[in-house]
Formats: C-alpha cells, sequence, structure tokens
C-alpha cells in the first residue's frame, strides 16, 4: 500500500474540539471523522485497529466455549415492558416509531433480546450451560457525548450471556469470563485489572469492573500495587481453578469511587501499596440470577420441576478499547504513539527519502514490501515527497511499531530500522524480518 | 462441539408462516430467529454461514484495491437533505428523534454520508481514484416484509463507492467491480449474471444487476443461454482486460422486467438459446456520475480547476446471500441442503450411532474430531441419542457438506464417508480428511 493512495487524512496540528489524547489522535491521523454529535465513521486507519481488537476479543470468547449469534441493532419495546426495564431506562434508550407506528428502539444492551431467544429454543436443563456473544453496535443517546471514541452515542461493543441451571453452575459461568477477560486485555498489552463495582441498570449483586489505569480516565480507583503482579497463565478451565484465580485478585482491595470506603482502604492496604488514581473502564461482567429469566418466564425443565435459569451478561468496549490503548500508549508531549503489535494498523512502516527525478529508493522500497509481504508482514510505504523528518514525524504519530527508512546514509544491503521508541539499528532486510516476526509471536 | 451443546434449535416440521423455501430451512434447522417483523437474529449455524459469506466478499473487495472503511448506522438528515433524497425516500426510510430532537435515519445507503466523508478529506486529483467500501446494517422500513431475510427491515450489506477524475476513470472503476462481483459469485459457487438494469433511487445511466435464476426469484429475465458459458478467469485488472470483460458479457442480451422489449429479445436471441425465468438479486452496481458530489460540493482541484467527482456505487446484500444460496441448492422435495464448502457452518458432521451405555462410537468420534482439527477440517459431532437415520435426516437438512457416519457397519479402521447427495464410501480416515482438504483447496 502506498500511502499517497492510502484514505488516511492528516491534520497539520491537533484539533481545538478534543479535549483527551485519544480523542485527538484518532482525529488528527484520521481513524475517524465525526458524523454527528456522538457518532463517528471509521476510516482505514481506526477500522483496521478496531478489526483486530475485535477478532482477539472474539478469539478468547471462542476459547472458553461461548457461541457467537448476531442480534439485530433494532428491538421492539415489548420485551422491555416485559422486563420492566422500558421506563427505566429513560431518555439514554434511543426510541423510534416506524411505520406503523410500532415502538421499536435502538438496542443499548441485550439481556432481554438474548433472554426471548434462549426461553423460546432451549427447554431441558440437559442443554445448560448455555453461553452465547455478539459483537453488535450498540446506541445510547448521551445528554452530552464528548472524548471522542470513549463516551459516543454509537459504539460497538462485545456482549455475552450466560444461562445455568443454579447459582453454582453460574459463578463457574462468571469465572469463565473472568478468565476470558484477563486474557483478552493481555493479549492487547494492557494490564486491566478487575474491580469489584456496582451493577447499576443491570441489576445483580456480583460485578467487576476491568479498568486500565489512565490519567484521564473518568472512573476514581483505589487499589492495592501487588494486584498487577498476579496473572492468569496457570489458571484452566476448571471449576476450582477458576475459583482460586478469582480469590487471588479478591485478595487485594480493588474497588471503583462507588464502592470505596477510605477506613478500610487504610486499615487493608499497608501505606506502601496503596493506589489512588484514575482509570477507563474496558470490561464489565455481571452476575445477576434471575433478574431477567423470572418476568420473562426463561425457565427449564428440571426432572420434572420448572428453574428459572441463572443469568449473567458479560461486556466489552470494542470502540472504546481503541481510545483505551491510545490513553495508555500515547506519549502526547513527544508526539509518539506506538500500537502493541497484535493490533497495529500495520506491523512497518518503509519511509523512503524520494528525491526528483530518482525513484531508486522507491524501487528499493516496493522489493523490501514484496519481501515483507512474502512473510507475512504487513507494510505501508510512504511515497510522498515530503522531506524524510516530517514523515518521520507523521509515522510516530501513526504508531506503527516498526520503521524502516531508506535516507541517505543507506549503504549496500544494511538500513536503518527501528521500533519506535528504541534505537535506530542497521540491519539486513532478514534481521529486520526476524526482529518483527518475533514480537508478532509473542 | 458437540450437538447436544450447541444452540441449533431444531424444528420437527416446516413452520407454516414461512412461504418460501429458504425461510422455511432457515427457520428449520434454527439459522435465525425472528424477533419483530423484518428483524431477524443470527443463531450460530446462520452466523457462521454470514461471516463466512462476508470474509469472502471481504477479500475480493480488498483484491481490487478497495479500502475497507465503517459508517455508522444512524445518519444525520441535513446530509440527505444536500443531496435531495431526504423527501424522495418516503416512507422506506426510518426517521429517528434523538432526545435533542434533532431528525436522524438509520442509513438505508450511504452515497450522502460517504460524499460527506469524502469532501471533507480529499482535495487534490492526485489522491484519485478513491474506492472505498464498508459492510454495515441498513434498514428499509418495508411496509410487508416477508420472505425472512430475503426481504427483511434490518438487512447486512457491502456498499462500495468509487470516486474518479472523469469518466473514463470512473468507467476503469466500474469495470473492477463488474470483475470482482463475478469473482465473489463465483467463490461462493452460484453462477452469477450481470443484467443491464434499471438505476431506481440510486440514480444515474449504468447499471448492472448481478443475478442467479431460481424459480422463487422476484426478478422476471430474460437472458441468453450462452453467458452462461463465459468467465473471468483470463481477465486482469487493467482498463483493456476489463473493457473486454465487459463487452463479452454485453454482446449476449440480458435483462430483467423493467428493461425487457419483447421485439428486441426476438429479434436479438435465437429461439434455442432464449432464457425467460426469475432469478434473486445479489448484486447492484451502479455509475451516475456527479449526481451526489455537484449538489454536495465533492470537488478536487484538477491544476486550478474544480471538478467535480464523478461517483458510482457497489452492493452485495450479505445477509441476503445466505438466502439466495439456499434458493439456488437447497432441494425441498427430498428435504437435501448442500452448502458450498467455501460458507459451509461446518465442514463435515461426525454422527455416531449410539447405544444407552455404551460410548466406544463416541470416544471414535472424538479421536476423529481431534484429528479433523489438526488438519484444519471443522466438525461437528452429534452425541444425542436420537436413531441414526434420524440423524442423518437432521443433517441433511442443516447441509454440512460432508457426512462421516458410525453405524453398525463400522468396520475396523473404514468408515462410511459420503458427500450429501453423492454415494457412501468405505473410506479410511485418512482418505476422507484428503477429500474434504481437496474440496476445501479448489
Amino acid at each position: 500500500m502506498y500511502f499517497s493512495k492510502s484514505f488516511v487524512p492528516i491534520l497539520k496540528n491537533n484539533p481545538t474540539e478534543a479535549k483527551i489524547k485519544s480523542h485527538q489522535l484518532m482525529l488528527r491521523v484520521g481513524m475517524i471523522k465525526q458524523s454527528s454529535a456522538g457518532i463517528y465513521s471509521w476510516l482505514p486507519l481506526g477500522f483496521k485497529v478496531m478489526k483486530k481488537i475485535e477478532q482477539i476479543v472474539r478469539e478468547e470468547q471462542d476459547r472458553i466455549g461461548v457461541q457467537e449469534i448476531l442480534m439485530p441493532t433494532i428491538q421492539s419495546s415489548e420485551i422491555w415492558k416485559e422486563s420492566g426495564r422500558y421506563d427505566d431506562y429513560g431518555e439514554e434508550m434511543l426510541r423510534i416509531k416506524d411505520r406503523q407506528d410500532r415502538e421499536m428502539l435502538y438496542g443499548p444492551t441485550n439481556e432481554e433480546l438474548v433472554t426471548e431467544i434462549f426461553r423460546s429454543s432451549i427447554k431441558s436443563y440437559k442443554s445448560l450451560p448455555q453461553l452465547l456473544y455478539h459483537i453488535q453496535w450498540k446506541f445510547r443517546d448521551e445528554l452530552r457525548p464528548r472524548f471522542g471514541i470513549m463516551r459516543c452515542r454509537e459504539f460497538y461493543m462485545k456482549d455475552a450471556y450466560s444461562f445455568d441451571i443454579n447459582d453454582d453452575e453460574a459463578l463457574f459461568s462468571y469465572n469463565k469470563f473472568f478468565l476470558s477477560y484477563l486474557r483478552t486485555f493481555k493479549r492487547l498489552n494492557l494490564s486491566a485489572i478487575p474491580m469489584a463495582a456496582d451493577t447499576g441498570p443491570i441489576g445483580g449483586n456480583l460485578s467487576h469492573e476491568f479498568i486500565i489505569l489512565a490519567d484521564t480516565g473518568e472512573s476514581k480507583i483505589y487499589t492495592d500495587k501487588r494486584i498487577f503482579n498476579l496473572n492468569s497463565s496457570s489458571t484452566i478451565l476448571e471449576k476450582s481453578s477458576l475459583n482460586n484465580l478469582r480469590q487471588q485478585y479478591e485478595k487485594f482491595y480493588s474497588v471503583t469511587d462507588e464502592k470505596f470506603d477510605q477506613k478500610e482502604f487504610d486499615k487493608i492496604v499497608p501505606e506502601e501499596f496503596r493506589v489512588n488514581t484514575k482509570g477507563i473502564e474496558v470490561g464489565h461482567i455481571f452476575y445477576f440470577g434471575d433478574k431477567y429469566s423470572k418476568p420473562m418466564n426463561a425457565a427449564v425443565d428440571f426432572n420434572g420441576k420448572k428453574e428459572f435459569v441463572k443469568m449473567g451478561s458479560y461486556g466489552i468496549g470494542v470502540s472504546r478499547l481503541v481510545g483505551a490503548i491510545i490513553e495508555a500508549k500515547y506519549n502526547d508531549k513527544d508526539e509518539i504513539m506506538k500500537w502493541p503489535i497484535s493490533v497495529a494498523p500495520y506491523h512497518c512502516s518503509i519511509i523512503p527519502m524520494i528525491k526528483k527525478n530518482d525513484t531508486t529508493n522507491l524501487e528499493k522500497s516496493n522489493k523490501i514490501f514484496e519481501y515483507f509481504k512474502s512473510k507475512n508482514i504487513d507494510a505501508i510505504i510512504d511515497d510522498t515527497e515530503e522531506n524524510i523528518s516530517a514523515k518521520i514525524r507523521k509515522f510516530n504519530l501513526i504508531g506503527i511499531p516498526y520503521q524502516l527508512i531508506l535516507g541517505n546514509k543507506t549503504e549496500g544491503d544494511l538500513f536503518e530500522f527501528k521500533e519506535i521508541n528504541g534505537e535506530t539499528q542497521k540491519l539486513s532486510i532478514e534481521d529486520a524480518v526476524s526482529q518483527i516476526l518475533k514480537a508478532k509471536s509473542n
């Protein structure tokens, strides 16, 4: 791909309307474009990143045995009246009348619809557990949408739902998602910590938010440094192993401000381990038993007895994660972004110095591009006539993790190669490829 | 995957509300579930098929150099007023007022929004051509939604848009899509023929519908048998080669009823080649010049002169294709469906005869499943206690193209293996794998 032909509209300066760094950067390098208040189009650079995040989220859902479905965006109001949430939800719900004057709405979440699908399909406890997810656009009509895609109206979300016969099995399902979320965020190169949280409009009595630390975060968080040393690498998909994982995390104080208690914090957490900072919510899991199954009559036969199923729901903000990763990884003072290679729009930028009427460097770039392609390395060539330092500044913002530079200093078969934020090395193309492939496989 | 744990709610009989065979089959084998009039949820079996179709469509867009973006579902009415279509579109457009009382709508198509993105991003003719596509949910508030996902309200569509400096370049873009569509439908194992068509609400003066033959189709078509012998295998992405391809097709009479002229048909097509039947539209391409760029002021600088860009748009109904493939491939008399392997929900079903308290066949099935997995063959095991002929009838409907049966007759290392509609063979597991892999790679 030539940069001159790619649809990446770069702005010279930070847009003044953007207040936080993810919003600034995404507009600046043409990842998104606002189409109306709180509603965005995703341009190729932003789309590529979001799609890679989506795929990682998907793979980690599949890995714990959740089945993918796809529910529509437009729902009938009837099921929301059944659950009792039609009036509760307030003005954030986008209400619509169709041409037949039926009350419809743009789904802000899917507990009702998935419960309706479940109850009309599953009749016996022998078909349990059922774990279902979908990745679909949602709409919440925020009064004041802001911060770009971090608090917008139309957003892309993975939401999963579990159906079990009793609390014990339902907690097993809950813990599977607990593990899955730790794995997902790790693959995105984020340290997200699970925190006890309020359940809000979803309801229930058990809930964890997964939060990454960021100065620009909207949630205040209080936790214990030692929680960052934990990991899930030895956990397996089995009841006691999963229980053990959650207990390890729950040993440490870790809450958002809704659940915060200063006295408790001071008592439980030794001073040197106290963390009091801000964070961004990237995932949220809930257990709410029969809150929806009872009013909506979602029950199975259990040896002749009717049992309401026990449900949980599990969300990850896929579009929001694009912004969250920027908040975590972007050094806005030096204007240097570096995408984790697992979600980077390209693996390597090829940056040739191009002089008028001299195509030597561009031809070399084309050859390198083809060689990269044969190694499954996705590259973009900056074929524009900008000077080399302007090009490098631009690619520092775009955040493709590796840069291969063909400047004046290119000697024979050695190229200037660097990881963003790293030292420039003089490498053969084969050695550059090995470095990128090594990073990709980690 | 065990069938008993999969979310595939099978109906015993054809649902009476469904009038055409794709609608019947999709409800019968639990591919979809209606959530309100003309709005469906996609259950795992249907979702898998649609996702595979989507991926083939995507790859064939990428292959001709179209860049993927993603526009939102909810649009502002303003751009539709600019183009003049806000009033034209009538009641099929789902109009929405948000909490601030702004006029919004659920996009039925995206000419306006993509033009808005283009005009604010691209300033010089040097950045042309630009080819952009997205795959997104659309909504058309049909008065009488029917035929399941074939004529529904919320549907999944790939729509692409081209921007060029003049007619000649724009026709080059148009012809790229012409080729891309032939390739796409071929990979879906459909013989779709391009037909001269009316442009309807999109406008313009050049347009082709891509239509597959089916008795249940909504379009009447008139064509020449010989057109089915053409193919695009020797065409390359170059002006004269593409022109030549379109000319080859246009040599034969081939129109929908809107453009039909009996006299012309009788004159041009020799009697023995006349085809007069019904078909299903699966794709539609349009060239409409400056119809949108002029009123919306989408222009580029061309050596100091302002030139309105010349545009085309190109749609493929991704969700509709699931139904179209069923209409083309399902033998409803014998109740046998066979998915093309490129989009089949699984490659092979493993169907063991299971007797009470005897797990021999199930254990064998598990081993075969793992072996298949190691060869990238995706299988499902029917672990239920239904009798073997009921299982086979069920899988004949589900349409997974290969069946491996572990019945009484299983001797040593040979298994009953068949392609749906084919003869039962006695094969070693290695030979079965070779057959499936060969079909996959075609």
